[in-house]
This record gives structure tokens, sequence and C-alpha cells, in this order.
């Protein structure tokens, strides 16, 4: 918030209102949906009214992870105009993109409800912004996967060619890693699947299988581990994903190449 | 760069390489593009490798700004395996992203390049990102507005609400501002659109106006003034906004609500 | 203000005060001019003894922007002993600074009062003060030029050397600036100026150009585009290049050579 | 020099230098004395390339501390034009600034070089500089007080006033401060100077007095303990105060009210 | 590093070395080892003179890692005596402390090495140098358990007693973890653990159980889950709490209750 | 404490406390001395759990200088569960080092106490915390040395070397230090510190002189200098140490090789 305010407002603030606003000028404004989805990103709007200079009161009337149709009031902001008017357009950045991410892995929630599966995120997000990015996917009703590189262990291709195999990258990985951090390893086919399987790591993600692989795999792992699909999945593939009975779909684009969701301000200065 | 590496290697680093690669091991990649586009961000791959470690050379073959087909490649990078796989999800998150920016603002500009028209971006960007994205909306072919609320005056219908009418408006702003200062005003009418010429203010923006009443008041302003269209406005609807006449329309999407420029990176470790 | 206490404070705070008084006691202070001036600054002393403990009321009996006379008393602060000595130079530093910047400005601003110039600051300022030292010189009744390279264009000689022209520069300007960004350019003759008016920047600046030549120049412009006289300008010779007719007057001394406008501050300790 | 930078550049850096120039365009600078002075600040010329995109040599002819007439060059500056025009304005609002500082501490200088008395700076420095500015009143011949609170005991009237007199105050700083810490007091009578010999500081102040008290305040001190005259010296009234035989002369106004050394860069593009 | 040489060099820097050495003098330094022990910080050690103003060259001997006796030359240094004096302290601060970590670790691992259980650190370290501690511990032979409250769960006895029991804490934990987090749980008796099991985490802390208490765990537990003893281990103490069969034994103590490395610097100085 | 809480907070907060404690859920816990000694740190405490997320009140029942048996009550916190969850290692990790710091040093101070010497600390300290780490040894009765490299000179073996001796290692430091600055030198022999008594430092240093050496010099130097004696002193050797009649014992053990304060933390969670 901090960073985004003194992006906003430079060396010389807000000028326009300073130009044309009396400093006492009180303020009134509401911030509505103008379409259906989920709210992300209430602590910040707050955060920047008191950063921006304080003095304005909010009333929320919906929180972090609660559905909205369009129309609905989200919350009143009541208190001083210039301090409303600075902060306005970074609250809205931060509310519209958060519950913009939250709506999307809601709508990919709600498609698989009926699956054993979960939507969760990855490291695919945009710069600076991975904290909130991966709390809005929870308001939306998604899993998180790894914050970075440090908080648990994901083995690649590229790790396993120059192990030599996957066994072998799974011994390293369990040899260096402390006893808190989770394994896990990618795989591409039913071989390297069952060369995991045997080298037990906690999860396994099959990465760009076709359905009926999928579906195979899941045979042969037999609940013995965590599974996760992976692979430029979308709303429309999701289900299907899903409905082979794999643990998680994780996807990039609910935190990368996300539609902010619409919002309006309407705002009354009086004095 | 500094933020985004903090975020993505935290406390420990990338445990996974560690614990699987050799300290010494050199790799090979390449970026290329799975889609057309536009590409921009190469100077944040190469700052995020250095600052990732360094040891790894960037051969770029094209350049920020220019457009790439699927398949085309976009830089090799050669050098250090663990600073490869450290920088690399930083590098195409910047990557990914600024090109999705100048992507979609390469659509607009083709589609509206035969009118007077260009696009410009707004402050409704992502927190944080802001310069970068103006950056990439410039890669793009787009124009840049206000940095942010210090260096230029845009009064809004709050502000003329408050002054009682948009001459006030404008005058209160002309007293302030200093001469280096540009003045844009947003009219809702075409009232408005008359008493703001008389007034004499840089630039006129045209909020949410039926096309009919855009070229009504391109008639109006008969060139003395830059009119500036604004309002939701889309690929689809851009042909004929532009197509009326004015000389800039403001698009809040091609910085809020981008889908990523898909990249893969091919990456070979030796040693 | 946190930086300039860092500095003061170090690593082990005011010893002085900590060795010799008792962490309990109150104080009561005065701050009076010793000097007519013009005051800025006060909410930096605020500022100062809120990061410094706080714990000390301020009471204010003139703003920034207000002219005074020798003895007129600017505040009283009323609280905690150790913080108020603690905060007492950062204070005086701040508010001694800008003042002077403030004074000076005034001056100039009075001198020239009879006519239709301003006077304006440059970037010629004290590094990391720039954008206060431009607020001081608001509250002293002077303008503010640009706030830095990114906010506004300046072509200067150097740039018309390179493009081969006024035209040439203006043209690359007009060509790259965002419509939201003024364009200036320093003429030395004559000629130079009729060709920028031929080429329509916003502003022309008149450097160092003797009295008759600004006048000539006022004559060719003859009200299409502002004019700002440059080089140095002082309190003596202001009135005489103001009364040529230009619109402002920049000065970079009242930034960067300013005497601190004097003050004193009586304190009584109490317990 | 990385605030100053960020300052000046902003969000989108020099725009005109970007609008008008090659960026590979080379420059050759020369910055010379306009008048006569001491110089200080050259590292931090280097610096100010260095941050704003190296690639520009810097050739010295003079070093810190050196005097110079008018017109001597002081350095060349060879290369990159957009990182020379990019940095040119803080570079020389840096070397201006603290060779002010050095050329005014020089002149105190050489006007008491006959006398045993050095001249010696304050707390009251510009906020945020006041290392460099102390480093340059070295430069010009000076010596350093306190840098900050925390580095060395100075009893004012305050501190003696709560503590009920001189010698209790010097014995309760004694009590607390480290044995690496110096005790300084601060006295305003002859009476008060006694108290002050027989408790034993470091270093006494005498504060204001007439050249006549200050006569006999080193007679009565003796030898026995450093003398630092104290309170509006100013160039006229130095050499003076310095013939008394005090140890030191302080002033604020070498810090704090300094017209910066007049410089000129002159600077040719090619390419 | 860069925060220590901050606290060390503060506001004027080195001011004993530019009293007395020529600024141009090299100088060469070895550091040994007063006593056995493990080595870890090498790499701290350049990156302060570096910093420090860079222009010495570092040629080590051992590695982190390695293992010293009294006596063994660790490195050498080489070149800018002024940068070597001002680093030399910071340097040896962070290989001391971090050393006398790596060597406490190391005489724990060896202790336990006949067993299956290793030495792991905790939570309790040094504020600010937690990930530098963990690698020192990394170094000496320990493995690391979480680096903070957000990598990994660890249900306590205040957890358990607002859920109301082991069984229900493991429950939330498991529905609100995402699934690359590890869960352990803290039990203290063996009925806890009993239905801890029955829960299945991914480790049980065996907290401040007696011997033959730990020893009915492991054959409670039979393999099925990590045992981690915890609760005031000590060098004496760990010999027969691993020889009971546990995996890891944890230890605040290797963080921050630690004897630093008895370090020595010659240093020799020409010119 | 900011910088502490980030790393122990990391990206993700509490997730613990988080997954199975009610947000509105409060606390009431109490943290005791498990061992006899002095505490300091009771501020930093207070801060943290300010900077958690606040709500919880604190309630001290000693203050920091006060000694503690085992089973002393030290404070009472009482408010939100999770913030007091979150803040609790923080807090102890700096009340647990400091007191550690204030205990050793009450205990060098107390074995001493009969005679004139004090024990004071050095830069020998943890990379960080120098400043609260000497603010802990004046809670336990010592006295601060340096802070850093820049507020006293102390001229070691080193200097000496090149300086060519004592005397004018001495003379170069007087010529260069500020008015405010001390002096202090370290001798090996009494043939040394004859020298260096004829120069006149404020403080002379014994560095790793036998107790019959250090009698000899505190007979040479008579009272005309304060005598600072170094090299490895434990507190078996100090008592002997400090009989010889020196003014000042350093020891870098008491900052860089502390055992933590042992310290409980009982804590009662409702609803």
């Amino acid at each position: 918030v901090k960073i985004a305010l003194a992006e906003d407002l430079g060396r010389a603030g807000d000028i326009t209102s300073i130009a044309t606003i009396d400093p006492a000028a009180s303020a009134r404004a509401t911030i509505h949906a103008r379409e259906p989805g989920i709210i992300a990103g209430l602590p910040l709007v707050a955060e920047a009214l008191d950063q921006a200079g304080g003095g304005v009161a909010l009333t929320s009337f919906v929180g972090d992870g609660d559905p909205v149709s369009a129309g609905t009031a989200i919350c009143d902001l009541n208190g001083s105009a210039l301090t409303l008017l600075s902060a306005e357009r970074v609250a809205l950045n931060f509310l519209g993109h958060l519950s913009g991410i939250a709506t999307l892995t809601g709508q990919f929630a709600a498609a698989i409800a009926h699956t054993r599966a979960r939507v969760t995120c990855t490291r695919k997000t945009i710069p600076g912004l991975r904290a909130l990015q991966k709390y809005a996917v929870r308001c939306g009703g998604g899993s998180n996967h790894r914050f970075g590189l440090d908080d648990g262990i994901l083995i690649k291709d590229n790790h396993i060619a120059v192990c030599g195999g996957v066994a072998e990258a799974i011994a390293r990985a369990k040899a260096h890693a402390g006893h808190m951090v989770k394994i896990e390893v990618e795989v591409d086919t039913l071989d390297q699947l069952r060369e995991a399987l045997a080298a037990g790591p906690d999860i396994i993600m099959l990465d760009n299988m076709a359905l009926v692989m999928l579906r195979e795999a899941v045979g042969i792992a037999d609940g013995r581990v965590i599974l996760e699909a992976s692979g430029g999945i979308t709303l429309d593939t999701a289900v299907s994903i899903a409905e082979t009975g794999v643990d998680y779909l994780s996807s990039g684009a609910i935190t990368h190449s996300v539609r902010n969701l619409d919002l309006g301000l309407d705002i009354e200065i009086s004095g």
C-alpha cells in the first residue's frame, strides 16, 4: 500500500484536489460492485485511507470472501474529502484486482465442487503482489501452493534430467530437505509416475497429461500420494480434469491473467 | 526486481535446485513465444539474472516493442544453472505480464491505425507496477496519460460539483497549477463541453458518450483542444469511437485486466 | 523527518538529556522569529515531535505562508522534556531552512507584485529536499517549475544542437510526449525565438537575455506563448526584468543559496 | 545520491533527452568554476554518474579541498549522453552546495589563520545532509563538532537549570557517560565558567559573550580546558573573537546558510 | 552485512584509520582459528570487504562447513588497508558467531552420529539473523526446522487446548493448510501421542519426556511418523535421548546461546 | 523488531494459529524467569506486540535493569490471542537475549564491585544488534565503549606500526580529530605505556598484560590517564585484574558469547 500510494501521489500529491477542494471539506462515498463476483482486499482499502492521511471512516457491508451481485454496496467511506480522493484510485486498484482473482478462483471452485479436487495457485504471479494474490485465491475458495522457492521442494524435469532420473532426484531432495519440508515431483509419463511412487514423495504433479492418462495415473497412485494436475488448465477443461479423480488442479492464470472485478465509486463532497 | 526476487527466494533460496544440482553446473536456456505478440520487459530479464547471482549471459534476438510470432526465439540465457533456475520464474513473470500489456495495446493501436486517434493508458494499474506497465504500453504503440496525481490536473465530476461548475473548476486549477502542468477536464454533456471550451483547458475528456454525441463533440471542439474519449472502451468498440475524430482513447483494461503473453523456457543443464 | 532524526539521534539518542533530566520531566517551549519573514514548515515541527517519541502538544499561532515580525511567537510546545529536547534541533533545522526559502521567495514576489510576472523555482535544489523546498516556495508566494526530469519537457541548447535546430527538437518532443506533458524550449536569440514560436511549444525560456532583448521578445511573442526569463536573476535585477512583460522569472538561488530565517526557542523544564 | 536521483528522475526518467537524443549518443562535458572557491563533493559526482546508468568516465583535475579560481576546469566527463544528462543536475547540486560550504569555511579559516583558533560546525545543518556537510567543512579547513546528540555530551542552559547548577550537571554527565565520551558545558557568565572549571569538563562553550568577557574567560581558564566561542559569529566578527585566544569558533551559518559555489557545465553531444 | 557495516561505520567512518593511515596504503592479513571448530560465514567476510569499499582480495584456505584446528589459517586478505580495517570487525563478528554455531552443532552431530537421530534448530534465534544462523546449523551438520511461522504448521499445547483436543486441532490444520505444508503436533503424554497418531500428522514432537517415556513413544509410533524430541536438550543429555530411537533432537541453544569461535586476525600494513 | 517480526511471520503469517484459533479469541499470558538474572528488553516486548497487530495490554512487574529470582513474574500480557501468538517468539527472543547480556554483565559488575573498576563492552557484538546489546550492558551495570568506528579514536598496534610509533600515531590522531572526540591508544608494553603517557591520550588500553605488569602500569600512570585492561577477560580472571587498580575491564564475551536468560511463557486462551 505504501509503495502504491507513493507511485500515485508522487512528489506533489493530488494537485487537482488541492487546487479545487477546501482542505476541510468532507465527503461520503460508496463502493459497489458493477458485476457479480467475490470480494477480496477490503483491509487494503482501509490501509490506503489510513496511510493517505486518515480521517475517513470505513463501514463494510460485506467481508473478504463474500459473494456479491451487480449493484451490491460493498462499503461506505465517510470523512475528509482530500484523503478520500487521494486514496481512491489505489484502494480501487487493489480491491478490483484482488476481487478479480477471488472471483475467477471462485468460478473454478464452483465448477469442480462436485469432485474431490481443489484449485490451487502457482508461482506465476504478478511481481510484488504474490502474498496478496495468494490471499485472494483463498478468499475465492482456492488453495495455496508454494509461496516461493524456499518453502517446499518441487522437482521439475530439469532437476530430474541433471540427477539422471526421478528416483535419484527424490533421494537427493530427501537428504537435503529439513523434516518440515514437503517434496513434490513433476512427471510427464506413467513410467515416471511409477518410479516416483516407489521413491515416496509427498505430492506428484501430473504435467500436461491427457484425460485418459490422468485417469490411469489416478488408478496407479491408488490414494498413496497427493496428485496435482497441471498445464494450461482453463475453466472449460477444469471439470473433466477434476473428474479424473486428481486432488488438485493448479492454474497460473488465476493469478497472472485476471480481469479486474468491475467496481464503482460514487462520491459526494460537502463544504 | 529486487522485491520480486525477495518474495520468490524467501529466507532459504531455491532449495530444490540446491538439493539436486551441482553449484558449478552450467545451463543453456531459450525463451520463446508460444503465441504472437509484442515483447516488453527484456531489460528486467537481464536485471533478474544479475540480481539473482549473476554469471548468466543474455543474448536477445528481439528488442522491446518488437512483434513476435508463435515459436519465435526471444533470447538465449547461458551460464550458471543455479542462477538461471533461481531467476527463471521472476524473469518470466515480468516478461509475460509486460508483453501481455504490449500485445493488447498493440491490438488497439492496429485497430485504430487508420484514424487520428491513439490509445492511452490510465491510473488504473496494478499496484506497484505502474511505471513498468506504462513503459509496456509505449512498447505496444500506446501513449501515456498521467503517471500519478501530481503530474497533471484532471478535473472530474466531483471537483466540478464542489466548485459549482466547469468554468470555476478550471479557473481554480489555473490559479494553482505551475506553468508546466497541463489541465484536463472531464465532461459528460455537450453543454459542459461548451462551458469547458470557453474556459480553455489543455484537454477535454468525453466520458461515456455515445458515438453520435462524440461525433457532435468533435464538431463543436473543432480542433481547438485535445479530445480524449473514455469509459469502458474495448477492442470491439475502439474502431468506431476512434473514427469519430477524437484524439485519444483511454483504457484502463490495457493495464489492469491483461492476459500474460504465453512464453516457454527450455533449459538444458550440463555438469 | 525520519532521516533527519536518525542522523541526529544516532545509535544512542540524546545522551546529554538522558544523563541530566528526569524521564518524567515536562517542558514548555516557545518558538519565535528573531527577524521578519514568512513561515514554512510547521507540519514538520509536529512530525519531528511525534516521531521523536510523542507526548508534546503543539499550538501554532501562525500558519505556513504567514508573515511574521521580529519577536512574533510562532508556536508553543508543551509536554515531555526528553522528547522536546530530542526533536528540537531537527524541528528548528527544517523550520529555519524552509522559512528562509519562503522569506526570500516572498521578497521576490513583493518586488514584482506590480507586474504580470511571478517568480518560479528550478531543479537547482538541495539534494533530498526538493519537494519540501518547492512547498516553501509556494508558501512564499512563488510558483513551481518541474519537480523532476520526468514531469515536463524542457529542451535546452544541448538537445537543440543534437537535433539540428529548435523546430526539429520540438517536433521530436511532441512525437514522444504524452498528451498531459507540457513542452518548454530554451532560446538564446530572437531568431531562435521566432523558430520556436512557429513550432508551437507551451512555454519559451529566454535565457540570459539583456533587458532590451527581453522587451523585444515579449513583443514578438505577443501573448501567443508563456515566456520565462532565466539566468542569474537577483532581487536587484528582478524588478526590471519583470517589467519587460515576461510571465515568469525563474531563480535557482531561492532554493539553493538561502539564509535560514533566524528563529529562537525558549524552553522551561519543570520537575 | 540515490534519493537525489530518485527525486530528479521520478517515475519516467529524463523524458526530454529520451525524446530528442539517440540512446547510443556520446557526450563530453567539462565542469568549471565560475568564481574562486574550494571544491568539495567530487566523489558524489562520480557516484551520481554511476547510479544514473554508468558508462561515463570522470577525469578530475582538482581534488576535494583544493582551491580553484574563476575559470578553473574541475573535471571532464566523457561517455553516454543520456547518462550524463540524467545525472548532470544532481551532480551539480551536490558539488555546488558542498563546495559552497567548503568555500565559506575556507574564508573563515583564512581570516583567523594567524590565531590559535579553528572554525567548527554545529548540528545546525540542512536535514539529511549532515555527514556530507561536515565533510565539506573539513575540506574547507574547518573542524567538526558533534555529528549528533549521541556522540558527545553538550550541557546547555536547560540542562543546567534542571540540575540546579553547572557542577551538578557535569557530575550527572560524568556518572552516565561512557569513558569514550567527551563532556562540554555551555556557560553564559564568568561565574558559571569558574564553577565549570572546578567540575572538570573537557570543553567549555562561551555563549554569546562580548569580546572583553571572552578575553577575561581565556585568562581565567588559563589553558586548563578547551574553550569554544559561540553565538552568531560572522566573517566580520570572527577575527576579533579568534584573537581573544579561544580554541574554537563554532558557526551554524557555515552549514545552514550557504551560497552555492557558482559552477558551469559545458557539454558537447556527438552522434 | 549492510546493516552491520552501517552500525559500525556510523556517520563518519573509521576515523582512527583515516587519521593515521595513508588512503593508498595496502595491507595483508590472515584470519586463523585460535581453537578447533567448524567454519561458517566466509561469504559474509567477502561481502563485508566489498561493501566497505572493495579492493581487497580474499583467498580462502577452507570452506564453510570445514573443520579447523587451533592455528589453522582460514583465509588471506590482501589489498586496501583502509577497506580492510573498516570491514575487519564486522567480518569477524559474523565469522566468529556463525562458526560458533556450526561448531556447537557439529559437537551435537558428532555425539549422536551412531544413532538415527539428527540435531535440528528452532525459531529460538537471535533477532535479525535467523536465516544466517540456520545456514550455520547446516554447515555444522544439523538440520533445519521451520524458518518462520508461515512455512509449516506446529500445533502446540495452546492450540490443542483451544481446539479441545489433539485430533480436532490436526483436523483444523489439515482443512486450512495448503498441500505443500507439513503438519507437526506437540504432545506431552503417551495418550496424546496415540490420539495424534490416529489423526495422521507428518511429525510428532515429544516435549520434555523422560528417557523411558521417549523409548515407549518410539515403540508406539513404530515408524509411522517422524518423531522429534524437544525440551532443554544439552550436549550431555543428547546421546541418551538420541539412543531412544527418535528421529530429531531440537535445540534452541545451538542458535541462541552460543560462544563465538575464537578467531585471530594478523594484519601487516605497508606504505 | 520490524525485521525480526518479518523474518518470523514471513509471507503468510502464523498459519498454525490462523488454522486453529478464532480470530476473536482472547488470551492471557505471563512471562516469568526460570532462573535468577537481570531483565533487559521489556520495551521490545511491548513493541513486538504493537507491531504484530496490537490489542494486547502489557503489565510489567519489574523494569529493565531489575534483578529477578527463579520464578519471578516479569509481565502479564492480556488481549488478542492471534497477536499474542504471532509476537510471542520474537518478544521472547529479544527479552531472553538481552536479559542474558544484562545478567552476565551484572555478574561481572558484582564480582568487581569492591574495586574502582567497571566492566565495559566492545565492538565485538552480534551484527545488527549493537545498540540494543549496549543498552543491555548498561541495564546490567556495565559501561559502554565506542558504538562504532566513528565516535571515538582507538589506535591499535596496526596504526602504531604504520605511523612508526605510539607518539606519532597519537599526534596524527590529535591533528585530525574534532575536539569532541576522545583518543585511546592500545599498548602492549610498559615502554609503549610511557611513550603514550607523554603524548597525552585520553585513555590507554593495556592489552593482554599479566597481573604483575598491569599493577606496574597502574603505578606508572599514577592517575594521569584512564586505564582499560583488555584481552580474554573472564568472570574468573576479572577480580584479580580489577584489583590491580585499572579503571575499566573490557569484555567482548558479554555481548558475543552469551547464554539467553531462561524465560517461560504460560498462556491461556479463551473463546
